[in-house]
């Protein structure tokens, strides 16, 4: 799809894509809706302000109001529909045979206010999220991480064919792309076997490799969302980095699941691709031989995303090393799965609920999406590039998550960086009596 | 400390108490904030437009425009020594000797607008919670529920002397008292050593008595709550019943924890009791011989709470049975403590968070919080008065709780009750193929 606007071949921000994302800049500090396209973003206040929306249907263009908000709630929370038909007038708008020319393509005076450089950005949470959960759907993930603890045979746990596993996170330290975080401080085992724990900053910091998928529509408490119902509640997609302390993990997590190890932060990228942009790039995922109770049964075999998935690391030097690459079809549950089962027992969802895929691996080296896999629980370190190699995540290191698919035209559908650089502990004074 | 305003003896709502929550009523459907006092409420909307606040410190009076919102997330926010000036100031003017009988008692028409009989309120969520987090505190519950499952050589994990264990809960299911709740349906082993599990609703349903705590003050991400300044982060306390599906839970929490389980529904007491009134009822928990981490070491030892707790059943039929009576001081876990070990990796809270103090159990029959003890996991029913028995909660049963504290004046601090019943499991269809 040709722009009027120059698009670079290699930007994830395609007109195939156009990402939603809330953003300030320098000269006006209050946060507001957008999209990405190409090098520049789409300020959809002053859009909507400067009648960008004229084309619109009338119906449509009355619930323009939500981009006067701060956060994508209100807008996601207007439905697939109304997604759909916004980012099919902005592909229109932006088209260079577009049909309403008037609108912004010779409108200088509503370019001047509404396209912004994106280097001239600063890139907010895109939705103010109510609850998070992390699924366990990766498994590969699952499967290698287990055999490391259990060896192959007991690898996965009884119930993971039959649901899709999942704890609930902490929403409050969800962190926008670029947002550094300390290395946390917490209890663990000095050694295995040991009985009595210490008190460190994390030995064994990590990342998990992810992706997050938004929420647009809740439902009613005590009601559960059909399967065959559920993609109307899938606003879009973002990368996800959900750090992971291994150590204090292992110590605490015995009966209750995961807690320090993980609420000191998760990263995610700030460009919300919708899921009708990622229509084309359905697949088939990890096949599952259990057969499964019918409100987990899909009734199409595309549902896994297909979206090529890297992950680098930073040194301070300015080295950088890819140390995983793989896709996000390595799921065994789908995002559908995921909902129907999230609410059989009657949990309402809210629009801006933030879902994690879990961690995403393939069963090779080099696409694993952990430093707990790629180094067989730190003994295999991972070689740098420039020299140096890496067990686990260490101070002043950055983690940096790509994601992208290509479509049949050869148009780029991706999402930016997921970036989070580790900082060293806190100089807590209340470790000493 | 006596009123001008007739407070019934047996009220759990005395002048020592003064409790804020959230009311609206049928003639202002409006959600603003109140105080319960005896059989009224002061609508503080009402009584700050109406000068209420007039012999306020005039710099206290200019914060007072928090009780215009529509939840107690900003009255929290301004902090234990705002709660501390405004409660004393409530006391002063319902005092008998009030040293201001202008601002309410003599002034009929700021009575007419403000004090309205509590049993034509409504009383709604009182905060808006970001985040709920579930500990698991209450070392005889855990005693019990372990030796249970392992006998009590094993009962408690290693982890449990050494750290509060928490989970993060599901924020958007907290529910106010009197909400009913569907029985959850899920996924459960047919029996034990089952391997394959049934879809059904659930046959283990279970109910928690817990007290919660709000979350009055924020900290940085990356920074902990050092346990010292702990008490400054708590806002107030209400009944909690966290209820749980046994046979859910059983299959699900391994090794992420309790998800479904738990998430399809949380009571708790609408009416907030501040933590300086609970000050009287200090006492000291469960001991713990573990040496803690400097990070979780109480300086004073009278941290727990003795508020005394009962639960009952009421059958449709309209049978109540008592079937616990126990107190919160069987907690092993401070409240400050929790602050700190829950911000130690630097996870932020933030006003309106909700924690689970974990069920409160004592170690002999007719005290523990749970059926699955009391019944000793199904194996033995409890006798309900008027005939019948349980050993889970059935569908149409209503399980209340209430918890109250006798100062030395004789006047009773309480919460009121805690009040839920289980309707059946939504009819859906979704189970067939
Ligand atoms: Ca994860
Ligand atoms: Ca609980
Ligand atoms: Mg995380
Ligand atoms: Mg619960
Ligand atoms: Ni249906």
């Amino acid at each position: 799809m040709k722009s009027w606007l120059p698009i670079p071949a290699s930007s994830h921000f395609s007109l195939s894509n156009l990402p939603f994302g809330i953003i300030s800049t320098s000269t006006q500090v209050k946060q507001r809706p957008a999209v990405a396209v190409g090098d520049y973003v789409l300020d959809l206040s002053a859009f909507a302000h400067g009648a960008g929306f004229s084309k619109l249907a009338p119906d449509l263009q009355q619930k323009t109001d939500v981009f006067a908000q701060a956060t994508l709630n209100g807008f996601a929370a207007l439905g697939r529909p109304y997604h759909r038909a916004i980012r099919n007038y902005l592909q229109e708008v932006f088209r260079e045979d577009t049909p309403y020319p008037e609108v912004l393509k010779t409108n200088n005076a509503l370019r001047q206010a509404a396209l912004v450089p994106l280097s001239k950005t600063q890139v907010h949470l895109p939705l103010a999220i109510g609850d998070y959960t992390d699924f366990f759907a990766g498994r590969n993930h699952a499967f290698n991480v287990g055999t490391l603890f259990r060896g192959p045979a007991n690898a996965l746990q009884p119930n993971y064919n039959h649901l899709p596993v999942a704890y609930h996170g902490r929403a409050s330290s969800v962190v926008i792309s670029g947002t550094p975080l300390r290395r946390p401080w917490g209890q663990a085992l000095p050694a295995p076997g040991a009985d009595t724990p210490v008190f460190r900053p994390s030995a064994r910091l990590d990342m998990e490799l992810e992706l997050g998928m938004f929420v647009c529509r809740g439902n009613a408490l005590g009601e559960p969302i059909p399967l065959h119902e559920a993609e109307d509640f899938i606003f879009g997609y973002v990368l996800m980095n959900d750090w992971s302390a291994r150590d204090i993990q292992q110590w605490e997590y015995v009966p209750l699941g995961p807690f320090n190890a993980k609420n000191f932060g998760t990263t995610i990228s700030g460009w919300v691709v919708l899921a009708d942009a990622l229509e084309p790039f359905r697949t088939e995922g990890l096949k599952n031989e259990v057969e499964l109770h019918p409100y987990l049964r899909n009734k199409r075999t595309d549902n896994i995303l297909d979206i090529q998935l890297e992950v680098s690391i930073t040194t301070t030097k300015g080295n950088k090393t890819t140390v995983t690459k793989t896709s996000s079809k390595n799921l065994l549950w789908s995002w559908p799965q995921m909902l129907a089962h999230h609410t059989i027992a009657g949990c309402n969802l809210r629009p801006g609920d933030l879902f994690g895929s879990g961690t995403i691996s393939g069963l090779d080296a080099g696409t694993h999406g952990s430093f707990l896999e790629q180094t067989q629980g730190g003994k295999v370190p991972i070689k740098l590039e420039g020299g140096g190699e890496r067990k686990f995540v260490e101070d002043g290191d950055t983690i940096t998550i790509t994601g992208w698919a290509v479509g049949t035209d050869g148009e780029i559908v991706g999402f930016g960086d997921c970036v989070g650089q580790i900082l060293a502990a806190f100089p807590t004074v209340h470790s000493q009596k």
